[in-house]
């Protein structure tokens, strides 16, 4: 790994386990192995760095999501598939977990990766509905309301599983609304 | 306002704004009006006054919710009362945003007052779904299941909606649920 890469990893890594205000750029150097010549030869500061480590993170979910819209089935087919796939559920989403981060929702320039994911994941899903609508695979909904719908179980199902300390109601609130969906495939 | 009070309400409003590692024994103390001796009188420090919040937090909202649970009309009307209730969704749920804090998270005694309500609400809002399998009101659904897809939708739907910083998407998601549930009204 370039030092560049590193310093963006370590970022990553820090955001996950203390949050941005948490993350001082002396533990992202120490982490990182890199000195603070080298940090800020690469990157104007820690804003910079924790933008780089945030759009890394959003990208990686958009592409582990969009193996599961474009795969194989039908439409409801991908869409238990992306619900089903295997998650560290008790760890949380690396995105939806940043909507928490006070100091990320506050900066429009860090806030702006997390919206875009949330909005294109909801965009694709959108699409992976309508497509089952028009193929006939599914009937009966609107495949924007029930894209957020979606998308809510998937975050919520998250925060369901680590206040209990378990998986279990994450699984639940995943089976009810397949089963709620199940009801439109034709 | 008692002292006692003043420093439970001072911690709820610290633990909000700045989480359990943000809120130090001081910083209650000045938000109340309080002395140290006051403090230390009334509790044993911040743990024991964080779990007095909590708690005051989460019987507030089982109390709001059990309006909606226990209100008129049937099941589904019951459960969007509760969805569309007023909500201010941009702020998030005080219990639910709880999950977030690893403090609260990594102490048994924090967490559980967190784990019962949610556990409290899948259980009434599965008991209102029940009633309404029972009265023939709604039919082809599991309400155990099905209960947590609806805590799970409202819980991720503030987590959209604080990404995206709008209302909108806690809207869709709430609409999409309740058309998917309105399938299975008689």
């Amino acid at each position: 790994m370039s030092t560049q890469d590193r310093l963006i990893e370590s970022t990553r890594a820090l955001l996950w386990e203390r949050g941005y205000v948490g993350t001082s750029p002396k533990a992202i150097q120490q982490h990182a192995g890199a000195g603070q010549g080298s940090m800020y030869h690469h990157f104007s500061g820690k804003p910079e760095l924790a933008l780089a480590a945030i759009r890394r993170t959003a990208d990686e979910l958009r592409a582990l999501a969009e193996q599961q819209f474009s795969g194989p089935g039908t439409a409801l087919e991908r869409v238990a598939a992306y619900l089903r796939r295997e998650r560290d559920v008790l760890r949380g989403c690396p995105v939806g977990r940043l909507t928490q981060d006070p100091d990320v929702m506050a900066d429009p320039e860090l806030r702006r990766p997390v919206d875009e994911t949330f909005a294109w994941l909801r965009e694709r899903l959108a699409q992976v509905l309508a497509e089952g609508v028009e193929r006939g695979e599914l009937t009966g909904l609107d495949p924007v309301a029930t894209a957020s719908t979606v998308m809510a179980v998937l975050q919520g199902g998250y925060v369901l599983a680590r206040a209990a300390g378990s998986t279990a109601p994450f699984e639940q609130a995943v089976d009810g609304v397949l089963a709620l969906l199940a009801t439109h495939a034709a």
